[in-house]
């Protein structure tokens, strides 16, 4: 019946709550991050779990970045982080308590698995797009990270060889479609060549300085032809990539989050769906694609999990 | 310290053999394949279990289809099998002894992994590059086969969306590419388009009906520039798609078999290699590309290794 402190760091803010064993938030606080490096990053973690209502039985962390046994590497959107720090080992004799260390989108779907669209499912694929496309998996009813923790990278999956550049370097990998960084890329493009578009209008009178997905979201409302034909592309490279899991893996239910999915609604796991299916060599009338139920609180609930069943387990 | 028996149920032949507790291969006994159903094909896998000269322990089997919970379902290369066929329950009691069916791409993975290329791995790929592409997975230690027993199929990953044709009606897959009858009717299409190649001509000195992959062999020996081409599309598509799983599942080695690997060697696996680098998201020291090593005997060894562990968990 204890309580564990789930902790989501993220590249803007690092947010903290306890979580209890029936995966309810309660007590939150919430703070920027630090751009100055890991200890100020862990110093703020140390506070924000001090300031808790309550003292947890064990913390659980997601990482914007690889993380192999509690150590994280190079979190492309953490600065000055040059370095693997071992940040489980570190948080852990700075609180004097268990602390397990997770990729947030691998923790992001383990939320979504314990307590979200993903719960009862043994074979769950996560799809997170945002400003770019993230991933996590369950197989076989558990959590599966990979052999050096590098699992999850479905947005660098390959679905077009030698297309379009990704943010990444590479070329025709799902994200390069289907991430709002290489979408807005490809608007600003297609914008300088003359396509008509009225993205970047909204972008303004939203007062936003990025594409946003209310702006992706505001455009495809209007029908603009450019959010239209970016936005399908988007989904079809995705499809695609669920269609190249289902084969691989036989996962029964797949589960759409992410600022872009949940700005888009019930319309975007159809839209997949009816994308991917001329691609699943094996129909499932069991399977699933849905959207995700937790929104932010994803990553939280599922960094209390982890560091529940790190508690558990010894 | 049993002995069982594996057997490897093919479209052309039924092979077994009795297969130690160190996987190693004892007597052994072949036929051909039945083409009268699923009653035809079972009396003969209970008569070749019959002429074993030692009585095995339990049986395991490998079935060119999906499996799943020990039913075949609409073998692609088994003739007049229309409808699902319990080939677990009916050959147990045929032969009163626990008997486990798998996939024949699984089975065969299973075989390098616990006797073969694979040993040690708990992250483990394998593909086989023959007719079709094959594929199966070790993941986290344990065999894996997906929600309905339908995972594995590499060869149906999509790597060219909207690209050439497959035999299985979709576009793009991996099998396009990299599958001996795609090369082969690839190749067809080419040479009646005027694009000179000696690949017929190869094939009808050695007396084949097909392009074998022994045809190939030669043709890429002789610089034969329409099959070189066509090979290292092949090459880069499985290359491609072994990126994608290393991006999405983190594993650490990859085993490379099947007909037309074997028939190529060491370069294969090195060719793969390089093709595949550039499109790893997270390099890894650890992980390596590697050959089959067991050739036929992967199907048997890894039968064999399905129904002991069967039979040891009851």
């Amino acid at each position: 019946m204890a309580t564990v402190a789930g902790v989501d760091i993220g590249g803007t803010n690092i947010s903290v709550a306890l979580v209890d064993d029936e995966h309810q938030v309660g007590d939150r606080h919430k703070r920027s991050t630090p751009t100055d490096g890991p200890d100020a990053v862990l110093e703020v973690v140390a506070e924000l779990l001090g300031e808790l209502d309550e003292e947890p039985a064990a913390v659980g962390v997601g990482m914007p970045g690889p993380v192999d046994d509690g150590v994280v590497s190079h979190p492309p959107n953490l600065q000055n982080w040059p370095e693997p720090v071992d940040v489980g080992g570190r948080l852990s004799e700075a609180v004097a308590m268990p602390v397990a260390v997770g990729n947030d989108a691998n923790v992001g779907v383990l939320g979504e698995w314990v307590a979200g669209a993903g719960r009862g499912s043994k074979f769950l694929l996560g799809v997170w797009m945002g400003t770019g496309v993230g991933g996590g998996l369950v197989l076989d009813g558990r959590p599966y990270t990979g052999s050096v923790g590098g699992a999850g990278e479905f947005g660098h999956m390959i679905v077009h060889a030698g297309g379009a550049q990704c943010g990444c370097g590479r070329r025709g990998c799902i994200e390069a479609y289907g991430g709002r960084a290489n979408m807005e890329r490809a608007a600003e493009r297609a914008a300088a060549g003359g396509f008509p578009t009225t993205l970047f209008e909204i972008r303004d009178d939203k007062g936003k300085d990025r594409l946003t997905s209310s702006v992706w979201d505001r455009a495809l409302d209007q029908g603009d032809k450019l959010a239209v034909r970016l936005f399908n592309e988007a989904v079809e490279a995705v499809a695609i990539g669920i269609a190249s899991v289902i084969n691989l893996l036989d996962v029964d239910r797949i589960v759409l989050g992410g600022g872009l999915a949940e700005k888009l609604g019930d319309d975007l796991a159809e839209q997949v769906e009816e994308a991917a299916r001329p691609h699943v060599f094996l129909p499932s009338a069991k399977r699933q694609i849905v959207l995700a139920e937790l929104e932010d609180d994803a990553g939280m609930v599922g960094a209390a999990a982890l560091g529940r069943a790190a508690m558990l387990l010894g």
